[in-house]
């Protein structure tokens, strides 16, 4: 595999009313793509709008962050909802973003699970299918960002929903290729320069180091940066140049899988 | 003015998760529009998405049904949103169920803004003016439905806006052509045969009657019956046996104003 | 065991803004407890004070009723919520209707966890320790209502919180001692004959029928109702009626374990 | 007047969930007395837990500071609330927060209403009654503290309420005694020292120097410093040490009027 450009996306839209987080401004001149959250873990409508436009701006790729109904728990916990009530409450949140999206002279690029909904849907196939059920109702065009080798790429692929695949260079994998759990040390890497080499090896050469020195390799379509991490803007900036050192253009995806 | 046929337009959809609110499966076959509420002060997304299949089984104009955000009060209670909230609360609102509509295979018909919002819109410009901008930023061609004769009628015609007018059969005007407050002995019309006989002077004749017994005359669009009165179905039944044996088709607008 | 009163409880104040939900009005002069839902997934405060003052009126003991915060699921979903914030949680609920309770010159006699928080501290002993350690910490003397037999009972004796111990006459019971889930045919009974023949024998004998004709054993503090079913009323009259006549007196209980 | 000692409060707590708003760890330590946001505007019960257990270590008086239920707009937006209303919804957030002190061996010392909901009571008797009637039937002695010269305060002492009369060193008074508008230039005060100037004049003199260069007098028993300025911890700071050497004393009031 000989990439010449990757995609480089971040959480963003997650500040509320009053509060404020992430760092969208200084973040992203550095992607190339935002999951924009909707209304339910973050992103009250008048913070969705600013988000879209700033976005626009800066040309980025827009993504609709669907999350479970959890203001309180930022869309971080899980919550045995009714594959039903997944189904709608993802097809409530895409088409809201959509719609301010076309409102701004916009479409959507894809769909990206957020938090506990994510997690949830890489091993519960109902809440997998609930998702990738709405996204393609909404548009069968339409991708679904996930993570490689979970049930939310199996269902995605078996309704026929785009893929686009997404690894995070400032997260540590198992050996199995399963992220390592948030509780675990060293789970999140927080130097830069770390996170930016494996970032350039995910890219280029489609390799995932794991935690035991093992590796997997898959095609990559997406590197994800975490927008709400202190050191956000350190480690986009430092992913991108290397990238670019490296001759990996950060460009959205043209045509997922 | 000989009109031939009118329509007949509902709230619906105000049920929330366990809570069941209005009538629907009863109402729907009575009516050619509904006014879906959008989560906002009533509505939960699978509440939004059954009441969209439920107005495509009757063939029923879809109408989103935009309010403040307020659950406990259901939208009644005027909040005092600063323009651009009010302008990105609706978007959101009107997007959020396009969205859910497209995913059926239907379009949004129109927008109509509920309860408070809607009154406070009557006599507060920059509140008419968020409405209607954001239903044209939506969609250029989407009508909006408005009382006539108030700053909302004003601002949706000054953006632009295709207005449908809508008048209220069961509910007492004043002398100056504004409806009766709802604290006002006598302004809610609860005989079906009262609230009959006006829907059809309204249609026929376009003529509103007042409380002083006054009338003022202007083309109507649209005659409502509230969904969550007690007897909204046999006022429903009723109006519409007399519009039929009238003369006058229930039937949704086609080409709006 | 010779029982010669028992207390018949329901939950209560489920209504929510302009949604109604149970019929307290009639419900009440049947019971001697009620669990007053806290605003989490039913229950606003307007609510909450009128059905404190209904409560009032009857005579009955007052129990806060916390949940998850859920109102789109009325508290019937799990949420994998961290330890210390169900301990908030329910601290805050227990809280505001115990304020309300002492407005109206009235004190809390209990609390009882609803819906899917209960069912997770069934078999979840974090979450149980949250819920029995909140209701400690608010007062050392309030007891906890629990379904025996499982880790919330457990947690709450470990904890020294006191224990009420109820079953439903109107549910079945597994070989094992539990309650058959709501997904399985039969683990509702509808018949008010069959909940008051069923209530007469936990008052009465201790004895618990269980589905597969066995029987299990233990005291019983007090007798279940659920006040959302649409025959809650006939059933509470069928069951204090037959309860009556066995020489079982309905009263709330006096001295908890 | 020859005052010895004066209280100094700022309104705390108000982060929720995810989201952090304020620097509570370096105010309290200048503050004697904090307004604990309740959850409505601000204030998850983790959070609440949290800030009634910092102002425990710190020594600082606790004051719960119920708002309009209104997340998104962090109650600064005045929402057309019935009487009723406003009461059950001020008694809860009492209530919950007197409890989670009472778990902590904590008494509340006070009510502070928040935002639009102080606002408008300031004008409209109806709001300022059931506040203050809340305040009362919760506890009779619990002072709420309120702007002198405001509806507000007339209500309070027609119910009987104790009062804490406060006043803002940081904030420009109009000629007539009323707060001048936050839209006005110059309403707020950013430079520590000119703040911690009128600190001084309002506690020794008890003058509220305003706009137009005139003086108005009375006991103040509070000075506020508003806690989600980027600077308050150093006008806190300024304003505390200015007292101080005027031989002010910062403690929270013991009697009030």
């Amino acid at each position: 595999m000989t990439r010449t450009s990757i995609d480089l996306n971040a959480d963003a839209g997650e500040s509320y009313g009053a509060w404020t987080l992430g760092d969208d401004a200084h973040l992203f001149p550095l992607l190339s793509s935002v999951n924009v959250a909707c209304g339910f873990h973050a992103g009250d409508p008048l913070t969705m709008q600013r988000t879209v436009e700033l976005a626009r701006l800066h040309g980025l790729g827009l993504g609709a962050h669907p999350s479970y109904p959890d203001l309180p728990g930022f869309g971080r916990r899980i919550l045995e909802a009714a594959p039903d009530q997944v189904y709608a409450d993802t097809l409530y949140q895409i088409s809201a973003l959509a719609g301010m999206a076309q409102a701004a002279g916009r479409r959507l690029q894809h769909v990206k699970a957020h938090g506990a909904l994510s997690t949830r849907a890489w091993t519960h196939a109902p809440t997998a299918a609930a998702i990738a059920g709405a996204t393609r109702d909404f548009d069968p065009a339409l991708p679904l960002m996930v993570l490689p080798a979970t049930l939310l790429e199996t269902e995605a692929r078996r309704l026929g929903v785009p893929v686009v695949l997404e690894t995070f260079p400032e997260r540590a994998y198992l050996g199995d290729g399963r992220l390592a759990p948030r509780s675990m040390p060293g789970s999140s890497i927080h130097d830069p320069a770390e996170a930016a080499r494996r970032a350039v090896m995910m890219a280029t050469q489609g390799r995932i180091e794991a935690i035991d020195g093992g590796f997997f390799e898959f095609e990559v379509d997406s590197l994800c940066i975490h927008g709400d991490n202190p050191n956000a803007v350190q480690i986009a900036r430092a992913v991108r140049d290397a990238l670019e050192a490296a001759g990996v253009e950060v460009r959205t995806f043209a045509a997922p899988a």
